[in-house]
C-alpha cells in the first residue's frame, strides 16, 4: 500500500479500437467514482496521448450513467485513440506539464504494446522528476498478443464474429451445393495467429472435420503453396467446399507479406497488409482447374462488430478497467492489469481474476501462438487452442436498437479549459 | 377458386442463399400442414432444379416442429440452392416425369428471376401436356430488383446488417482521430444499387451529412473518377474520414466493371466481380496526397448474416411461404407471391398484404434503383429510398445461442424412395 495520493484522475484510450476498449472506459469511471477521497476529477484525454499533448481534456463525471453503461457495447474508441509516437524528449516533459497544470496523479492508458511503452516511458520520468504520479495500464488488443495476460480484452468480442461469420458462411457456401467451392475469409492478425486460430470455433463440436473452417493459415507458418493447393484438394475430395481462413500476416517462405504492399509503412514502421484473402483465391484458381474461389476480407468491420460482442469479455475489459484504478488508489506505478485464469477443480468452470504486471514486461514484447498448438499439417489448430478459447466468447450482450439498429453511445464531451500555451507536436 | 386438387406437394429453394429464404420454407411448411384435404405429403427437392432432375427429394413433414421454428433464424439454404439453368426439352420433360411419378400437384419454388422463369416454363409445360399442376412461386433476393413486388424478402436483412457494420466501421474510423482517412466497404449488387443505397440507413437521423456514409456508389451511375476524388477530397475538408459505399456492379465510363475479373463468367454468363473495393482504394491513395484508405468487402457474409436479421423481413419471408401455399390451394397457377405495402391513413404505420402476379412478368426482368431517388451529386440517394427502406429493418428476431455461437437449424433431411433410373444432366 502506498502514500496516500489526491488529485485528479486521466483516462486515455490508443491504438486500435476493440468491440470491448469502451467498457474498460466505462469500468474505470465507475470504479473511479468510488474514491472521493482520492480521486478528484475525471478526465479523458482525446485520441490518447496526442490529445494530451494538446491539453484536449474532457470531464468524463459529467457523462450521464446511460452513456456511460451504453459505452459496455459501443465500438470504436469513445475518447478517440492515437497511433502518435512519442519519440522527442520534449514530448514527454510536456505530457509531465499538463499532467501537473490539470493536477493529474494518476493516469490510466487502454492499450496495447506501443501504448505501454509510452506509459512506462511517462512513469519513468515522472519517478526521475518527483513529480507524484500512478501510471496504471489497461491491456486492450484483439491481437492477443500482450505477455503475461492469460488473454487480452477485444480478442474474445473478435473471435466470437468471426466464428459466427464463418458458421453463417459455411452454411451459405453448403447451400450452392454441387460444385467445387473455395471460401477464403482474411482476418486482422499482423504478427500471430490467434485471431485465424479463432475461427474454429465456428465447428460445431471440436475437430468435426466436415465442419469449416477447414483449413487456417497462421502467421507462424511460411506459406507453402504446393502443400497449401494439395490441402485444399484434400477437402475437396471429401467435401462439397472447403473454408480457408487466412490471417492479413501470412508470409512467404522468403518472409515477405502475401499480397502486401510494402511500399507504404505506416506510423510504427509495420507494412500495410491487406491482400491475402484475393492472392490465395488466385492461387486456388489457377492451381485448381474447374474450382471456383471467393475472398472476403472483413477488414476494420470484425474489430468494431460490438452487436456480436461477447458478454465474457465486455464483463473482464470492464473489469480490468475497476481493477487498474483499484491498484492506483492502492499505490501502485508503472504496472498493466493482466487476467489471470483461476484453476477450478472443475474444469469446465471459467473464471478470471486480476494482478498485475511491470509494463516494462509488456511494453513492445509479443505473445507467440503456442507452436505446440499449431497442427502437424500446419494448417490447423488442436484441441489445446479451443480449451484456451471457448470460454473467451461465451455469452451475449443485450442490445438496446433504435429504428433497426444498434444503439451506441456518445459522449457529450465537455471540454476542461486549457491552462497551457498551444503545442505544435510536428515540430 | 380453382377445382379441388389433391397430391403432394414440392417446395424448392433456388439461386443464392439470403437471411431469410429459409424462412420463407418454414411458412411453406407451416401452412401445407394446414390442408390435409389437398396436401398429402410435403417433400423439399434438394439443391433447387437440379435436385428434382436427380429425384433427390426428402420429406419436410418429418421434421421436428424445433426444427422448422429454427428455420426462420438460419442462414444458407436448407434445402441447398442451384445455379443449374435448364435449357433443354429434355430437363423440363424429366422435371414432369419426377413430378407425375411422386404425385406432385404443387409446386413453390423459392427464387429470384432466373428461378420464376424457370418456374413459369414448368408451369407451361404442365399445361400443354394436361398435368394437373400448380406453380407458383416465392420471392427471394438480397438484390431487391424483382418486378411489381414493393420489395423482396432478404433484402431488409441484408441492409441492416450493411447498415450495422458501416455504422460501427464508421465509429471505429472517428476514433482513429487526427488523419485524413477513407473506409471503402464494397457490397453485392450486380446490376442495381439497391443494397449500396441501403448503407444510408447508418445516418442517425436522415440526411446528417456528417454521419457515414458520405458517398455511395451505385451501378446505375456510371463512376466518374474526377467526380469521385473530388468529393472525398470535399468531404475530408469537412469531416476527419470519409465512408464510401461502393456496389460491386459499379461500372466505368465505357461500361466495364471496375476490378472486375471478366474472364471468368459464371453459369448464367454474368462476369465476375469482386474487386470495387481495393480498386477504389488506389484511386483515392495515388490521387489524394498523405489521404490513408482502406477496403473491406463482406462477400458471402452479407447475405448469410442472420444473426443480425430483420424481424420484419423474417416476417414477410414467412408469410410469402404461407400465402404461395394458400394461393395454391386456392387453384392458382404461374403466379409468384408478392408483397403489396398498405396505404395507411398514419403515413408513419407500416403495414404489408401479399397479392400474386404471373410469373411471366417477374422472370427475366430487373426493378431498377428508381433515377430520381438519386442524389444530383449522383453519389447519394434521397430521403424517398429511406422512407422506403425504413421499415424493412425494423425489430429483431430473438436468437438462440450454444457455447457462444448462433444455433442454426439442420435438416434430418429423410429421403423420399426414387421412382425413376438416374438422369444425366450433363447429357
Amino acid at each position: 500500500m502506498g502514500q496516500e495520493l489526491t488529485g485528479n484522475l486521466l483516462v486515455a484510450q490508443s491504438g486500435g479500437p476493440t468491440p470491448v476498449i469502451n467498457a474498460s472506459l466505462a469500468g474505470v469511471i465507475t470504479e473511479a467514482l468510488q474514491y472521493e477521497d482520492n480521486i478528484v476529477e475525471i478526465y479523458g484525454g482525446l485520441n490518447g496521448i496526442q490529445g494530451i499533448l494538446n491539453e484536449q481534456l474532457i470531464d468524463l463525471a459529467a457523462e450521464s450513467q446511460q452513456t456511460v453503461r451504453a459505452l459496455n457495447h459501443t465500438p470504436g474508441a469513445a475518447l478517440g485513440t492515437c497511433r502518435y509516437k512519442m519519440k522527442k524528449q520534449q514530448d514527454f516533459d510536456r505530457v509531465l506539464d499538463v499532467f501537473a497544470a490539470h493536477d493529474i496523479r494518476y493516469f490510466l492508458y487502454i492499450g496495447g504494446n506501443d501504448s505501454q511503452d509510452t506509459a512506462a516511458k511517462i512513469n519513468a520520468l515522472a519517478i526521475e522528476r518527483g513529480y507524484d504520479l500512478r501510471v496504471i495500464g489497461v491491456p486492450k488488443t484483439i491481437d492477443n498478443d500482450l505477455p503475461v495476460t492469460d488473454h487480452c480484452p477485444g480478442y474474445g468480442s473478435v473471435i466470437k464474429h468471426i466464428a459466427t461469420t464463418v458458421r453463417e458462411m459455411s452454411l451459405d457456401n453448403a447451400a450452392m451445393g454441387q460444385h467445387d467451392f473455395v471460401s477464403i475469409l482474411e482476418v486482422m492478425g499482423r504478427n500471430a495467429g490467434w485471431i485465424a486460430a479463432g475461427s474454429v470455433l465456428a465447428k460445431r463440436r471440436n475437430f468435426q472435420l466436415e465442419d469449416a473452417p477447414h483449413i487456417v493459415l497462421l502467421p507462424e507458418e511460411r506459406f507453402n503453396q504446393q502443400a497449401f493447393v494439395d490441402a485444399v484438394q484434400n477437402v475437396l475430395r471429401k467435401q462439397k467446399h472447403c473454408f480457408v481462413v487466412a490471417s492479413e500476416g501470412l508470409l512467404d517462405a522468403d518472409g515477405n507479406f502475401l499480397g502486401a504492399d510494402a511500399s507504404r509503412p505506416d506510423a510504427f514502421g509495420h507494412a500495410v497488409l491487406g491482400g491475402v484473402g484475393e492472392y490465395l483465391r488466385t492461387v486456388v484458381e489457377e492451381n485448381l482447374a474447374g474450382v471456383k474461389a471467393r475472398s472476403a476480407k472483413l477488414g476494420i468491420s470484425q474489430r468494431a462488430a460490438s452487436h456480436n460482442g461477447s458478454l465474457a469479455d465486455v464483463e473482464e475489459a470492464f473489469l480490468a478497467g475497476k481493477a487498474a484504478v483499484q491498484a492506483a488508489v492502492a499505490g501502485e506505478t508503472g504496472k498493466m492489469v493482466v487476467l489471470v485464469r483461476e484453476e477450478r477443480e472443475n474444469k469446465d468452470q471459467y473464471a478470471v481474476t486480476t494482478d498485475l504486471a511491470p509494463l516494462e514486461e509488456i511494453a513492445n514484447n509479443v505473445k507467440p501462438f503456442p507452436a505446440s498448438w499449431i497442427g502437424e499439417d500446419k494448417m490447423s489448430v488442436g484441441f489445446q487452442f479451443t480449451k484456451y478459447a471457448q470460454p473467451l466468447i461465451q455469452g451475449e450482450l443485450p442490445l438496446s436498437y433504435e429504428n433497426g439498429l444498434p444503439k451506441y453511445a456518445q459522449l457529450s464531451a465537455e471540454r476542461i479549459e486549457r491552462k497551457l500555451d498551444a503545442y505544435d507536436t510536428s515540430k
